[in-house]
């Protein structure tokens, strides 16, 4: 397969992605059958996968700069979740004819910028062609000393519930790509959808979180139904007050133009923030720690003895119904 | 996304995928963002990944027996090439309509197996809808003592070049699943395209040939092909005598009906069994560990000085020239 406008899958590896393998010896110039590493004594190794497919996880027309930004960083969020220190990743991709080398050079240019920025590298790799939409999946590597990785199951009762950055952004920036919110600023519209495409990965809180969180995750699914993950892992309830989900500036207007966009803030998809609980008495480190990162960290609710779900309890005190708890790419 | 044939993302992880990872306390269920493990002291981890895609590396009608078992045989296969004991793997699948509960439960029932022929535990992965084919990355994890890991790179002048098992079979099976072959015995024919199904990574060959084997891959893309990266990462050059490659029952039979079949043995895919070289002198330990392992290792040419490339010699000591080096799912 693999039309005149793309070079072959060798040159492929050694064009555009070889050269990010550079800094690892270990990746052995992506020209072995495998890489070789070294995980430090006393720490362990922390291994997440996620796949992102166009048309589902970022839109067809996306930018080669915004698919490497969003695969990667996805990834990375989960080792930040469990307090890990990202190294290395692999990348499988599996390219529809119409990818060309052009896409491959940006795409490969804005991994580098993303290696810089998160400082991992490229470990290995495969490239396949597919007759379908273009489909990658990364294996992201990282390592937690002994005893200190962050964990789903690890929520007690009486613990505050805490999210790191802002909510809703990135499900109203999806809404915003899908034409709605039209009634907001160009500025504040494009803010949402940068963070749709976007995400940071807040691996300098999920690094600092042991010795303060008990349980922890990753918003990607939804706050209430990353939350209700929580609970289920913890054998616990919650109580999520929806009038203390922070905002961002952009994410105030659109629930000022449109109230009911609340649903939208609480279940929806994608933020990439981190949820964690901390026992009764943490809000001094947690402020300490906001402080430290320059990174708001907000308190949104309690856990309590479950098992019972999600309750999320509106700015009255009533318990709001919602649709939907939260978004699957399934 | 999702008809009703099919559950949702986190229910498809809990029934078919979670039942896999129990045997591994650091897959954390499946339920976690992330695995933790653990890394013996003195010991490197080696990590490589593949994807395949139904119609690419597997036929769309192909069982999901048949999937399982080539989806992580590939990766294996690169793991034993690099002389390491595999663990691990994480598997991504991106699920087309048509995937229902009944392909998913037989497709981790033949998992389940797999596992325990391959001595491997899921330990992560991701569940994604795709409107594409059914394609599947495995990031597979395996672990070899300091320094003992095999390199393609080590490839030296002098250097007898050695293969295991047969070569040709899988590529004569996939001719014979495309209907040709057919003055073959329905034995051999079903004999070649097990091989092409099924492939058997030489995992206790490559934990062997540490000590033994200078430059070593698997045969992936086919024996020219792959013979030509070992050449072209060690910086020499490589004669191979075509009348000395192993043939199997089928193979030998096929070839006698037609002798032009050889250059699909020569740079036909997919067999994954194991290339090395190995200093002069080495007849006899070769011949020893073929013997402990009952595992044919054949000497098939010899590696010289280079560049060079790979120069194959036939029956009469002529060079032959192929149309092509190897094959490629790009």
């Amino acid at each position: 397969m693999g039309g005149p406008r793309r070079v072959g899958e060798f040159e492929v590896i050694r064009r555009f992605f070889a050269p990010l393998a550079a800094a690892a010896p270990g990746a052995l110039g992506l020209a072995d059958d495998a890489a070789v590493l070294e995980v430090e004594a006393g720490r362990r190794l922390v291994v997440t996968t996620d796949t992102v497919v166009a048309g589902g996880h970022f839109p067809h027309q996306a930018s080669p700069e915004t698919v490497a930004a969003k695969m990667l960083r996805v990834n990375l969020s989960d080792l930040a979740a469990m307090g890990a220190e990202a190294f290395a990743y692999t990348l499988s991709v599996a390219l529809p004819e119409d990818v060309d080398d052009d896409w491959l050079e940006r795409f490969s240019a804005a991994l580098a910028g993303e290696q810089d920025t998160f400082r991992v590298t490229l470990i290995g790799g495969d490239t396949v062609a597919t007759p379908g939409p273009l489909t990658l999946t990364v294996c992201a590597l990282g390592t937690v000393a002994e005893g200190r990785e962050l964990r789903r199951s690890a929520a007690r009762p009486g613990d505050g519930i805490y999210v790191s950055g802002t909510i809703g952004d990135a499900a109203l920036g999806l809404l915003a790509l899908g034409g709605e919110l039209d009634e907001l600023s160009a500025d504040h519209r494009q803010a949402l959808i940068e963070r749709y495409h976007r995400p940071r990965p807040r691996m300098e809180l999920g690094a600092r979180l042991a010795g303060v969180a008990h349980g922890a995750t990753d918003i990607s699914d939804g706050l209430v139904a990353d939350l209700g993950h929580v609970c289920e892992a913890s054998g616990v309830g919650a109580r999520l007050e929806a009038g203390r989900v922070p905002l961002s500036a952009a994410g105030r207007a659109a629930l000022d133009a449109a109230p009911e966009r609340m649903a939208t803030v609480l279940t929806g998809g994608d933020d990439y923030e981190i949820l964690f609980t901390a026992p009764t008495g943490s809000n001094d480190a947690v402020e300490r720690l906001s402080g430290e990162l320059d990174l708001p960290l907000t308190a949104v609710g309690r856990i309590s003895t479950g098992p019972g779900g999600v309750a999320v309890i509106d700015e009255r005190g009533a318990e709001m119904v919602l649709e939907r708890g939260g978004f699957s790419h399934f």
